[in-house]
């Protein structure tokens, strides 16, 4: 079993705010984050998944096909966009860097699957402080 | 004559967008960044100033005089906002990569020298392939 | 269940040295990290902490509460000073990457789940080459 | 328990070629990673092994002892070299990422034991987006 | 004016090596550069240009193009190629960092004019220790 | 004329701090950077020479030379020392970034020119936020 990691990148806007609390309310909760004219960053994707390599070629996976998969159902609908508005799998879900994990995760296990392999981490870097992980459940 | 670099951050929104011009001319031209609903990026900035070192202190400036400077003339004004509708210093410009570091480097010059040296230049980095630098007229 | 982590930074002073031994004796096991007159490091800590996501919020953990946690517990007791002299709770104890890795788990083990989450590990970052990591006992 | 991970880097050349078949079906599987005149990458070797902390040093293991144990038994047989043809444990093996790990694991995890730590895991980073990791069978 | 600088990267494989010297002198003057099977690197390209900004757009030179004339000119001849066989701006040259940082120049110069900027440097990153930067004549 | 850039690495404690000033006011001037027990960092050195290119073997200078240099007359005596007391060209001078890297400069200049180039600037990054650089009188 060995674990292959594939990083993309995506710049989006969004603000963690909810819609039944006032602007008081959400900036005392989300302080900056909740800037009401959004915000935005330059996130990074690390998407690990585990698989027995090929005897033949070497591989657990085609990194090609990986990294097709995660541009065509994540990185489109996340790059230069925003999160809250333009994102199907994001919305009525807050746009903190956990939910947005387990989102992609959610796009990309069962297509892993297809690929022969399967999905072990998808890890979201929001800035260079912070970051957060999905195993799945 | 020391050249000293201070590094700061800023999380921000914008788009490339003249009011202008139709949306599609301005995805036609700005391409994604022309998205309607934003997206963002965790900018880094690298402000570099130059003077002749004190023989008493070893300082050309005191770093924590400059960074208080950059934190309260740019990055409070930059920092979680939307560049396009918060930032003072950005309205009636395209936020191009371009005009915020000219932009930077008003809010900065005449402060710099009051600590004692000179600005000598604005570096801007959008994303790690894109950065602008501006080093005055 | 998520794996938030967070970064913060410490520049530091410490040396490698058992006190019952010769510097011979010290030289030659620590080598130049044994240097008598101290050096230091830009160390980088990684916290991760895990949970469960509020359904409301997003969160597993507010991430200024986890950041204000670090660095009242840890960051305050280290960044500009001395490992060996200056921390509390490394006293008595080698300042090797290893041990500041376990010292810095027990300040923040049991305040971590005050705020609602598990502390998963601490990982102590020495030189880009060197780190340590600790996942409790 | 505590794990360590010491960082070597090593600039080699390969190509992903099966010479069973024709330089057709080789580019068509694997693409520009198929060049017949090879082409090179600089890679990142992370080497983590776990072991309990020695009371009297505060050591895992001497870093410097695994530093000169990877650079022996790995480094040396990698670095300036090509993978395909150069390198004694990569021979009848396509030269992919995952196969290097799994190869430098080989190499490393007798020897560790005798250093009195255990090999946790083998991780190689071949470009910015692309890594694997190996822990063991 | 504002000077604006892109990053790409390849990987490539090269030697150091001159045909009229035996294997015992090439590889006492290059070291192990002059290994005969090759070795490799991720190389680092950055192409800094310089320009006035222009009122409209707020765009020394759109990076799009800049990105699309890098990769035509220079990334398709040296990714995943052997520099010293396979680059046909680099025939008959030593592969130095510093000759293929001056190669790069010499592709770009006349066509950055064209696109209404001025090329300033081509710099070229070989190892995370190692670059070569050249300014022109 | 080309510039090639070098960089080495060394971890150093020290701490800023003027003998005849009481500790309250090296506090107040020098902040925690005058921590009576000193700190420490990972300091990162680019050591920027220029020269022609050798139409022979595609240098402007070797740079394992230029690296062998750089250790002896510079690295040997930082790393893992104590700036303002083990390293004899720091002494009686403040250990700022700024006097660091004339330091530097003063120990290189010279012997740079022996081996047939010209330093053209040493920087000093003293951490990923701040860095000095001094490109001679």
């Amino acid at each position: 079993m060995v674990y292959l990691t594939r990083r993309e990148r995506f710049c989006a806007a969004h603000k963690l705010w909810i819609e039944d609390w006032t602007e008081e309310k959400n900036l005392e909760i989300f302080g900056k984050c909740a800037n009401p004219n959004w915000h935005g960053h330059n996130y990074e994707l690390f998407v690990t998944v585990k698989g027995e390599v090929n005897t033949e070629t070497g591989f657990v996976i085609d990194l090609r096909n990986l990294r097709d998969l995660i541009r065509e159902k994540v990185i489109k609908k996340l790059d230069h966009k925003n999160v809250n508005l333009d994102t199907d799998f994001m919305q009525r879900k807050m746009s903190t860097t956990e939910n947005i994990a387990i989102g992609i995760w959610e796009q990309l296990g069962d297509e892993i699957k297809i690929l022969g392999a399967e999905l072990h981490c998808v890890k979201v870097q929001e800035t260079e402080n912070n970051s957060a992980a999905y195993y799945g459940k």
